[in-house]
Order: C-alpha cells, then sequence, then structure tokens
C-alpha cells in the first residue's frame, strides 16, 4: 500500500504513534517508498541521544531499560525503545511481570516502544536498525534506548554504534567471562551490575574492573567508563546510571567525540545500504541462475568460492 | 607468517590437526593467501555432513555436541566441531564440568575441536564459518558439528546452512517462546528436547509439536522433522538422536535435497566473499575519506542515508 510520506513524516512530527509505526513498517518490509521516508526525513533528524544497553540473557535488561524510561519520563524527555533483543518482553513475549511494567509505558503518549523483526531481510538488522532509530530521532524523541542481547554478533555491533554504550551484567559465575567472550566488554561506555543485591554482586564489580583493567594509567582527558550497581526491579541505582549517561554525553560534546561517533555511525549506515544494493544488483544482472550455476561448480570441486566470487563482482561492475 | 600452503594442505589432508589449525588461522586472520589455500582445497571438499546444533543459551548445546562426538566417535567416524556460540566451553571459559567432558576429545586424535573468533572482521561469521568448514571437510572429517547460540542473527544463519540442523530446547517457561522469538523454530530439520528428565518436558514437547504444527497434512514425501527427548549428561537418547539425522540425511539424498541445500550454502558463501570484496573495494577506491565526507553531509541532515549510498555505488562502478 502506498503511503502519503509527507503527510506520514509531518504526523510522526507531531509525536503521533500510529505515524511513527508506520514509518518504521516502511523500514522493517523495506519498502520501495524508504528512499522518499528517508530524503524526507534527513533535514529533521541527528537531535536524539541513542543509548545502547546490552548484556547476556538473563540480566535484567527489559526491567533496566523500564526503569531508565521512567527516569527520563520524570524528567520530561520524550522516549523510544528499539528492541532487537529476541529475549525481551518487548518484543512481545513478555512473562506477566514484564508485561506488567510495560504497560505503565505503554499508556504513556511520552513513549514509543517499538520492537525489530527482520529476520531474513537482505540487509538485516544492520541495515534496518540505523534507519528505524532515524524514523524515532526525526519524530522528536529526545532519548532513544536500543535494547539488543549481548550475544549474537550483529546485535552486539548495533549496541555499540550507539551515542553511549551500557554494558549490563549480574551477579554468577562466568558472566563476566561470558560477556568477555561475546565481546561485550569491550564496547561499554557505563557498565552496571545489576540484582546488586545478590550475593556474588562485590565479586563481579571487582571481577569487571579487573577486566577493564580501570588501574591502569590513562590520559586526563581519558573517558573512564563508571561501574554502576543497580537493582532495576525496585528502581535502585537507576538515577545514578542516568547521571553517569549524562557525565558521558557532556564528555563526548566536550572533547568532540559525539559528532565523530555519529558520523562513524552515519558512514556505517551508508556503507550497509550500499551494500545491500550491490547485493541486490547482483541478483538482479544474472538473476539467481547464475549465482547458483557458479555455487553448483564450487560445489563439484571444479571452481573455489574466491574464484567464483571474482565472476561474480566481474559480471557486476562490467554492467 | 607466509605458509608453504601446498604442505599445509597435504598435511591436513593427513589430519594433523597443527595444519589444519593453521589454515583455520589464515581463514580467520584473512590472509592474502586464503585463495591459494581455497584453490587447493576446491577439489577436495565436499564430502563432509554437516550438523549444526542451535539453541538458546543453558539448553544444554555443548554437553549434547559434546555426547554426539562420543556416539559418531564410537561409530569409528572422523569428527569436528566449529564452535561459534561465544557461550560454549568449546570457545575457551569453560566451566569445570565441562572441561572435563571437553578434555575427553581433546585427546583423541579423531576429534578436532575448534572456536571461531571473528568479531570485528569485515565478513564476519557469515564469511568466516563456511570457509571454516570448507577446511574442516577437505581435511577428511567426516562429520562437522557447528555449535552456534540460538540468539544472534548471523549465529542462527550458520545453524540454517548445515546439511542437517538440530534444534536443540529444554524444559522450561517460555523456552519454546524464546526459541519462536529468535526464529530457530522455522529452521530445525531434528529437533531435540534436552534435559527430558525434568518437570516440564511433557510440556515442552506438546508445546513444540503444537508449533511446528506436526498434525497438517504434509505430502507423502515430506521430511516430518522429528522430536528426540535426551538427557545428554548421561547420553541418553543420544543414539537415537544420530539415529535421526542418519534419516534426514537418507532422505535428502533420495530427493536430492542434499545437493540442492550445498549448492544454496555455496552460493551464499560466494556471495559474501564478492560482497566482502566489494565492501573492501568501497573502502580502498575512495580512501575511507570519501565515505566519511558523506557520512558527515547525512549528520548535518544535507544528504539522506540512500542519496550517499548512491554516490558511493556510483563511483564504485564507474572505476
Amino acid at each position: 500500500m502506498t503511503q502519503d510520506v509527507p503527510q506520514l513524516v509531518a504526523q510522526a512530527r507531531e509525536g503521533r504513534p500510529r505515524a511513527v509505526a508506520r514509518l518504521i513498517s516502511l523500514v522493517e518490509g523495506a519498502s520501495p517508498q524508504l528512499r522518499e521516508v528517508m530524503a524526507a526525513l534527513a533535514p529533521l533528524a541527528g537531535r536524539a541521544y541513542v543509548v545502547g544497553i546490552t548484556g547476556s540473557p538473563g540480566v535484567g535488561k527489559s526491567t533496566s531499560t523500564s526503569a531508565l524510561v521512567s527516569a527520563y519520563r520524570r524528567a520530561g524527555k520524550r522516549v523510544a525503545v528499539l528492541a532487537v533483543d529476541p529475549s525481551s518482553p518487548f518484543s512481545g513475549g513478555a512473562l506477566l511481570g514484564d508485561r506488567v511494567r510495560m504497560s505503565e509505558h505503554a499508556s504513556d503518549p511520552g513513549v514509543y516502544i517499538r520492537s525489530m523483526a527482520t529476520r531474513g531481510h537482505l540487509g538485516g538488522l544492520a541495515w534496518a536498525a540505523p534507519q528505524a532509530i532515524r524514523v524515532l530521532d526525526a519524530a522528536g524523541c529526545d532519548v532513544i534506548v536500543v535494547e539488543t542481547v549481548g550475544v549474537g554478533q550483529s546485535e552486539v555491533e548495533i549496541a555499540s554504534q550507539a551515542d553511549t554504550s551500557v554494558v549490563l551484567l549480574a551477579p554468577g559465575m562466568g558472566d563476566g567471562i561470558q560477556a568477555a567472550k561475546a565481546g561485550i566488554l569491550e564496547i561499554g561506555d557505563v557498565y552496571v551490575v545489576n540484582k546488586a543485591d545478590r550475593d556474588g554482586a562485590d565479586a563481579t564489580v571487582r571481577e569487571l574492573n579487573h577486566m577493564l583493567g580501570l588501574g591502569e594509567a590513562r590520559g586526563p582527558g581519558d573517558w573512564r567508563p563508571p561501574i554502576v550497581r543497580t537493582v532495576a526491579a525496585r528502581g535502585e541505582g537507576i538515577d545514578e546510571v542516568v547521571e553517569a549517561l549524562e557525565k558521558h554525553r557532556a564528555w563526548m560534546e566536550e572533547h568532540g567525540i559525539l559528532a565523530g561517533r555519529r558520523t562513524a555511525r552515519a558512514a556505517h549506515e551508508v556503507e550497509t545500504i550500499a551494500v545491500t544494493a550491490l547485493r541486490t544488483r547482483i541478483a538482479d544482472l544474472h538473476g539467481n541462475r547464475r549465482l547458483a550455476a557458479l555455487a553448483e561448480r564450487v560445489v563439484a570441486g571444479d571452481l573455489d568460492p574466491y574464484a567464483a566470487a571474482d565472476e561474480l563482482v566481474a559480471g557486476l561492475t562490467e554492467a
């Protein structure tokens, strides 16, 4: 169905959730109208503060996100949540307790909650998430919280491209090790040890301190990622998280780092769109038969995959 | 360091683990010698049976993988494990019990265990995993078990490209829902409910049956994914899993489906290599300054990301 894009954009600007929802659906569906949408949004975006929250399943990402939303709402901010975590209650399959916490925000017109379902799409999450963020940004959200599970490669990458990345841990044997292996310990600007009332919280903070090498000497202007303790289910420590986020944002602005991060994020977005376009062109130009014929020769052992890729690329740039 | 590729390949063919390890390191490091490696391996690969195992964290993937390896070893097969699961003990950070189970295989020359660490690489897991499988295949492994966590987008995709995909679940509230949301319920050729001695196993099997719509009418030649109950920690049900795998393999061969799957896998591999090459060319041609300049205009709102991507692609195909 063709949408009236200028009207949708105008309505999204007014904060109408249905217009925002339709625009994001155009992103998820890789609509042919997306170019028109993105051209209309271009002058409007760039104002929101994008916070990534990631961590292993079970550390309390959704509860923390919800508490963070409450804190920002108390400060009068318009907030959006983009959940790309398949285990998140924000993505639809909540346990009862989570649903209750969510429904509190669901009735608040200053909060927009959206889950991403982009499985199987050509460019995947790397393609869709930044464009969905752009829609929420242009719609006038002050803060956009992007919640991703800290396990998958694409998911960790998305979290790492926020203005500020929050890495969530919880006490428990081996949790720090798992986080380290998943590569999420490298991306945090702020670390949160949630469920800090449980046994082992001190050990987790110590372990985290050790892994982050916080004892090492740093330059005077360097950012030292703080470790904040929370009990998100009771809202404890959330104000300290917000404070840490604001400090990081101020530090980035002071050192000209925020603009650099946003340029890097846009560069990644542009590159992903370009690569997806090239991929589509590979499929269109040759039909899939050309690729299938090359693949059959690879399976038969007549051709190695690099030589086959060379043939594909050559066909593309000739055209 | 330049490697003597023909010698490495010859040694890998003899099953020398250090040669296999070096070849996979060339893959992981995106070595310039990779073309030479893949050209040398091309005529040798295509014999191994590739089994993907995926499931949410905590369902017992590693224990099941280990038990499966034991079963195939008893049948005299050479087996490789490729672990792309950051939470897997095969990837290095095992709890004690898992280390013990692993070390049993570590001393067995008929078993090759390798974890993938490809974070941050240009093409990522989608690029590296199929090439690592190709190395293990050419090295003469009869069975290659690819263990991935069923959470991330790239990880689920890898599991779905095996000859046979095993989806692992365990009793527990919401587990089936989480699996469904992660998209892994759609990719299973064989379903395994592990920890079947626990409460709720019957409910999980029922729920799974329901979700899979096994009651629906199917064509007489269709594959009906079986649901196998296991207690992997005690080796119970593992023979039944092997039997289900062999049935699926026989069914695929009978219906000409195995060749089709392998062609699809090779096509995906070729396409990923081609796209990665194009991406590298984008970076090389323009230097990153061109992309950065476009990204800055996107951040400033002067250009939308699609128009920027058009400029990138135009520059690429002109050259």
